[in-house]
């Protein structure tokens, strides 16, 4: 029976912001219109083949064993379907290096489309655990936070890393994001490895606090407060300097009325946020311009938050 | 007309839990049972004359500049009432140095009661502002997160301490407080200095996440996973070696099934949670049992979250 060749099964996984804010490491929001595609089918060999990989401009590895969404396919297989083999083609809808979630989205997808191409029917924690093993691979830590909401969808916090403990908040239907990639790289290692070890306390108290306030702004549906709750005093003034113009953008897009500006993950994407389409619309030029006058010009588009990785090709089982 | 008396009107502030697990410096409730009365009435001569303080056992000074209440009663003076003056007598339902907001709560009750005898009609974030000063004289720091809760009523999240930012979050009407006071002292100044200035980065992260779920729990009206978001890795593991007994009684009472138990401020109050009264009376035979067989007997009381300062008696404006 394995021997007749086996259905394609395409999965979307969506691209992320993640650290929005105070929720260093730990807040995840899902985008809706960038993501990454990944299409599985069973195969005889055991074990995981990447056959084809597009729009990465050659750069990402088809060895499983180095590809994050390879990483992930084969825990998943070491775990629930030792003996099953999968045939990957990833096309890749995100920007590499673009603090999107980029990493995580491959691996998202290539789970979800791998859970119905085996029958698995695993759920959120499960998915989630194995995609983070994808995430060593790529930026040296099992961060959850950008594969979390690229799973589950919506705001997540998470609440503890180990055990996993992942909590879905209410959503903000009426946000609009402004999404800008600068038109430079930001290495999620070198971004990492340039926080400090160590934070004052007081700073440590006025973060949590923070976090504090956005998760009530966020069940209360306050936009205003979401976005007053969105101040970062532990990395941002690291990142900052990484991305040229970051900080006239932000300025910029502030008094024109954004609810927040900060950075997505570790750049160099700088997000706005607003309640209305129009101005989120308006704060996207305002970073367009900032950026491309700062010589990085790159490209965004502006969205709100959506829904979690899925299958979208049938057959579904 | 000011010659004639005028009448007395007290008002009750409430004990108060602050550095609640993971909302250290930032998070406090209010208690029902215990807390301090304070009568004040309007004198002929201009500032604040404590002219007797019952139930501190001869240990807080008279003298206004040097008494929290004094001292936040001046301000309030100062700002909205400057040549008024006022009769104050204080009794202390709260034990001195308990970790239970002590000095704010007769801070607290002198405001209310001020504010209704000056007829000022002071909202909250002013009297929080007002009674901040009497913590400054108490403890060295101006720090809202006593005051807050004991004049708000319920659980207060101050998410900025400059411009202060109270909010307001959901009472967990079920949730039964075991309440002891182990029999030493703790100074909250010592407590204070002993601190780290500085914390690891991902304790911070984790910190951060716990107040979230904290934040979120009370939204759901999940205890379980409230009393599961109280840990506190920065200043518990500081502070629990100045309570003798501490660390076995949590031991037994999270054995016991209590949904957390923690230091209620600088100790050496501890505090256990329970979603049942039954089981927080035996959580509190338990604390009381495990102080005891340390030396340091004390006393204590099971409790539920309650409402803020208010006037105790007619007549009010």
């Amino acid at each position: 029976m394995k021997r007749r060749p086996q259905p394609w099964i395409e999965a979307f996984a969506p691209a992320t912001i993640s650290n929005l804010g105070p929720g260093f490491d730990c807040l995840g929001l899902a985008l809706t219109k960038l993501g990454d595609s990944v299409r599985v089918r069973r195969a005889i060999a055991p074990g995981v083949t990447i056959s084809a990989i597009e729009g990465d401009q050659g750069r990402l590895p088809h060895d499983p064993t180095a590809n994050t969404a390879g990483v992930a396919l084969l825990a998943m297989l070491d775990r629930y379907a030792p003996t099953a083999g999968l045939e990957v083609t990833i096309k890749k809808g995100l920007p590499l290096g673009s603090g999107l979630g980029s990493s995580g989205a491959s691996a998202c997808a290539a789970l979800v489309a791998a859970d119905a191409a085996l029958g698995l029917g695993l759920g959120h924690d499960q998915l989630v655990e194995l995609a983070r093993e994808g995430e060593r691979v790529a930026c040296g830590a099992a961060h959850p936070d950008n594969v979390a909401p690229s799973i589950v969808g919506g705001v997540v916090l998470i609440a503890s890393v180990a055990p996993l403990r992942m909590i879905s908040l209410p959503r903000p239907e009426k946000l609009w994001i402004a999404v800008y990639t600068p038109g430079c790289s930001v290495s999620t290692a070198a971004a990492r490895a340039a926080l400090p070890a160590r934070v004052p306390l007081d700073a440590c108290v006025r973060n949590a606090a923070r976090l504090g306030m956005l998760i009530d702004a966020l069940h209360r549906g306050d936009l205003a407060a979401l976005g007053e709750a969105i101040v970062d005093e532990l990395v941002e003034p690291v990142r900052a300097g990484m991305i040229p113009g970051y900080l006239d953008a932000k300025a910029a897009c502030l008094e024109a009325g954004a609810l927040a500006c900060s950075i997505s993950g570790s750049g160099p994407t700088t997000f706005a946020f607003s309640d209305d389409e129009a101005r989120a619309r308006a704060l996207l030029e305002i970073l367009e311009e900032c950026f491309t006058n700062h010589g990085v010009a790159g490209k965004g588009f502006i969205d709100q938050v959506g829904g979690g990785a899925r299958v979208s090709s049938a057959p579904l089982h």
